[in-house]
């Protein structure tokens, strides 16, 4: 069967994000003061062929783990969706 | 009212995605080759004070346009939540 991931890897909350520091910067010069705590990470999308949805869930977790987020850093959640 | 904004802002499907292409390519050797047609984009959350609902959305989607994404190369989707 196949299925699709749908994955955000986002900046540890106690870690400070610089880029979305930056961006929430830009939003009072842009006329958009009201929007504070701007944090910027990655949104992944993938499909996978697997027997079950438990079976692709391992893999996506997997491909978090070697590949797509650094856990150090990052923390990731994901949802999976059969196609 | 205190708002929360998730944005996803993805490269447009008619578009190569050079960074998922590459990733596809790597989980092959990571022994995930069921992994296929990964696409990298970004994940944005924010917060926002706005009178309702329906404000914040407007606001969001002003941030998106205005800033976020850029809609030559990009699309987005958000969601909003009652903080």
């Amino acid at each position: 069967m196949k299925f699709r991931a749908e994955i955000d890897v986002m900046p540890l909350k106690a870690l400070l994000d610089p880029q979305g520091k930056a961006v929430t910067g830009s939003m009072k010069n842009l006329g958009l003061p009201e929007i504070e705590n701007v944090r910027i990470g990655k949104h992944i999308t993938l499909e996978i062929e697997a027997a079950s949805k438990d079976a692709a869930n391992a893999k996506v977790d997997e491909a978090c783990k070697k590949l797509l987020a650094n856990q150090i850093m990052e923390f990731y959640e994901f949802e999976i969706f059969e196609n």
